[in-house]
């Protein structure tokens, strides 16, 4: 059986599956108990307490952040206004465990609505929630899978909370039959180098225990394969892994034209691996991590800690730090408004920042203390700007500050189109293809249901892409890409052929792009450009770039 | 003093300023009853019943749809399942304002959830809910503005529920210090042709009975003006006026060149104005309003006779029919998922009508009917187009059910980008500017924090309607603009240069926007557009197009 979804990456993977547990069905909302309503409130309460005293019981095995994590999910089992809320329902004659439900459901929703931080810890509520319920059921409660082999993973779709308690260096793929390449999952699988496939229609008839072959290069997924199929799968992931062990080169064409290879980073602590893999310097810093858990904007010097650990693995290197993107998925409680119908059309990004100055002078301030303290070649990037005026104000801001090189993400699709605009004040532009390719598509990055227009093989998306590298030629400066479109080896080559000329991606990533980089002159990725941008479809696009460049 | 904000129209007015009651603050959630809870209940209960009664005698006497409205509060109000909620909520000891206050919320919070036509009935409920607090505080409830006099209305926002029971042939402008130009209020200011502006920062120090100037052409709210100001004001209201009393003309240029001036409507019933106003045909008939109030997709029969009621008045004139655009703010239950983060850049316009082609082949089946019973010329059109291929579906399934001319709008940016494939499989195409701005600047046509940014003067959006007026050109098919953007006299110029040659606006537009087009030709039209699209912001462009063109 070959089912189809959305690939992540180019690596094939081939394993035995375990499924992750469906969750358990909702509670019968029209259910209610006749007989003794405090028995049925006791019945609650102590399947609570009992859970509460089951995570303690496992946290005290643990060590470190998974130790913390269940640990505050046995905090939450035993928060008396929980208890107070459940016994509220049982007492109007609900039963135990749709009292359960509605009592964490409420507390969900509360949460939610904080946004952020607070609003991930409304899926460890929902697990906590499951638990309780699946005791009161009498049923084994969905659990994350363990296991002791290397495991395929199959799952509706994977929640943040999911993948913290599982322990990837046993995963060797995902598929899932829900999300989108660019949501979580997506994004986590590039991260770790993971093959992914998403939204995979059929997903649900895959058996736990089956053979499958995972192949993200094409999106397919192969169950109980023939024996011809694992053979050309063991021979892809050998010629991988070969070029994976060999000596790194620096990032250029056929022709000697140099490419720059650099790393998406999310936090300091990704900076050893990036470099390890052979990262010539960071093309995304994305500075989100340091806000995310907190009521406020953290303290100058706490920031330049955090900044100065990544830079020093980058002496001598560039490395291109972007300013908080709060808005849209990621809501920040102080900075940002909950209640925007559209949060992607929103207050974000830049947008923000101009509206609380402050914010961005201190990260400014932070990040050019960590650039002295370090011999990193810092450049600092501002999102979502629309048009010249934002990169004229964040230029100039950045110069007051001390910052030598500041520049704009290209992600709206005005910018893009005004990119030489954009380019009077932009030491260099930097192109993010997720959101570009949302807005040009107008279609939601994280959203199943339109998951056929996020492509940024698009060839509307490439136009934008060719005026933003044209204004890079005109003007003479530096022209990158740091959405995912970099890590895909093919689109690569169209990319510097539109006039980009330093990629960013998760390090994973870089043998594969680098290989194909090598194979190509300028000429010829300026030529399959060419041909690409007269597809009339992202699926026809990618057909044209895969004919043009597999004949090697 | 001289408040600003973004205007609405051309028109200018002077009168007298009557408010918009602000909404009672919320009850307090904190506070408590600790007497007698039986008495609380007892009095929250009687404010519902007398709130009921009093609802029920002011329906008596009034007639049609606007007893109706009030009627169905009046049912709210007695409503034994609210009363049920509400003694919930004095049970635990809430006090009777907040007890009213939470069940009335809980209520509303379910409609909306439900969508469309209840998510709107949610905006009554409220009202409701402010006349039992009312009540129970002991002070008058907001009401919704009367006077015998003409006046102009100065609100925080309208609701839908306030514009339908206001008297708005007694409104003269509209003053609100929310909102954006393309949200509820600025359409509606927009269809009624009444000078409206909105997001006026300031608004709130505007006194009930002050005398005000408000100039939608500029923006600009003169509160106490000066006999001056009065005197340019009034001059401005006389030209205006003989603008409008002048015999009407078919829309072209000063050397000739015909430009189609089209009206855009929303219901059958706006037919007869429109073509008293001059119209042309129709540019956009939206067919949303047949689908807005039901469970279900209406018949064959009830469509055919909707749109033969319209089609009717145009004998021998074209109408634009655009089919079903659900989605975004127009969710339909039975067709859309109210669940999507960015609704707007979820599953709407052709997007939904693919999954669900019966509804789509009802209703071009309905319109084919309408065509064959009238003299008017058909055209029909698909929301929401971003690649051809989606107008290759569109074009076969109309010429299949006997629709002669098929056409796209281009609202997505990448249609614009990609006009030329999408005209490969249209008839024509027609530019929603509305939404292109929205999706081109990533900023949400609702949302007043990014109203900046919500302006189709944008040199962005101005050049992707460049790349689609010269896809016109190429293959010789028409390119129309049914945007508000066409009812800006000097936009309207622009446009035209860019190579649109029609234009669908609101027909109380249709003076000012012949009157400009009659005073320029082709050639200037272009000189004028090409110096408009070297702006760097919609700002800039505004104002090279006033410079250019004021110069008579």
């Amino acid at each position: 059986m070959e089912l189809t979804g959305f690939g992540v990456g180019t690596k094939v993977a081939v394993g035995t599956v375990v499924r992750m547990p469906d969750p358990l069905p909702e509670p019968d909302a029209n259910a209610r108990v006749d007989g003794d309503l405090d028995a049925e409130r006791q019945r609650a309460l102590a399947a609570l307490s009992e859970v509460a005293r089951d995570l303690q019981a496992r946290a005290a095995e643990l060590d470190g952040p998974a130790r913390d994590v269940v640990e505050a999910s046995a905090m939450m089992a035993a928060d008396p206004s929980l208890a107070d809320a459940v016994a509220e329902r049982t007492a109007i004659g609900k039963t135990a465990e749709r009292a359960v439900f509605e009592a964490f459901e409420s507390f969900r929703a509360t949460l939610r609505s904080m946004g952020g931080y607070m609003a991930e810890r409304a899926t460890d509520l929902g697990d906590v929630s499951q638990r309780v319920v699946a005791r009161l059921l009498g049923v084994p409660a969905p659990e994350v899978p363990h296991s002791d082999e290397p495991f395929i993973l199959v799952a509706h779709d994977l929640a943040p909370a999911d993948t913290a308690k599982l322990d990837l260096s046993k995963v060797l793929a995902l598929v899932t039959r829900d999300g989108s390449p660019k949501a979580h999952t997506g994004i986590l699988a590039a991260e770790k180098g993971l093959p992914a496939v998403v939204a995979v229609n059929g997903a649900d008839r895959i058996a736990d225990g089956a053979t499958v072959i995972v192949e993200a290069g094409s999106g397919a997924v192969f169950v109980n394969p023939t024996q011809q199929q694992l053979a050309n799968a063991k021979r892809e992931i050998d010629r991988q892994a070969a070029l994976a062990a060999a000596p790194i080169e620096p990032g250029a064409l056929a022709d000697g034209t140099r490419i720059q290879v650099l790393a998406n980073v999310g936090k300091p602590g990704d900076g050893p691996r990036a470099v390890q893999l052979g990262a010539e310097g960071v093309g995304l810093f994305r500075t989100e991590f340091l806000f995310l858990d907190s009521d406020d904007a953290p303290s100058v010097a706490k920031q330049i800690a955090d900044y100065t650990e990544l830079l020093t693995h980058f002496s001598g290197m560039k490395v291109v730090a972007r300013v908080l993107d709060a808005g849209a998925d990621k809501p920040l409680a102080f900075l940002t408004d909950s209640d925007e119908p559209n949060p992607a059309l929103g207050l974000r990004g830049i947008r923000v920042l101009k509206s609380r100055e402050q914010v961005l002078r201190d990260q400014l301030t932070a990040l050019a203390a960590a650039q002295a303290a370090t011999g990193a070649e810092l450049w600092v990037m501002a999102p979502m700007v629309a048009e010249a005026s934002e990169s004229e104000y964040f230029t100039s801001l950045a110069r007051e500050l001390g910052i030598q090189v500041a520049g704009s993400m290209i992600e709206v699709p005005s910018a893009a189109i005004l990119a030489e605009q954009v380019l009077q004040s932009s030491d260099f532009i930097s192109i993010g293809t997720n959101d570009l390719t949302q807005y040009t598509l107008a279609a939601d990055r994280v959203l199943g249901s339109v998951a056929g227009f996020q492509d940024p093989w698009h060839p509307a998306v490439l136009r934008l892409i060719k005026i933003a590298g044209d204004a890079g030629e005109a003007t003479g400066k530096s022209v990158g890409v740091c959405g995912e479109a970099a890590a895909d080896p093919r689109l690569a080559v169209v990319l510097v052929g539109l006039g980009v000329r330093s990629l960013s991606m998760a390090p994973p990533a870089f043998a594969e792009v680098r290989a194909a980089l090598r194979r190509v002159t300028l000429e010829r990725a300026r030529e399959v450009a060419a041909a690409v941008l007269q597809a009339t479809s992202a699926a026809a696009a990618r057909e044209i770039g895969a004919e043009l460049l597999a004949a090697r």
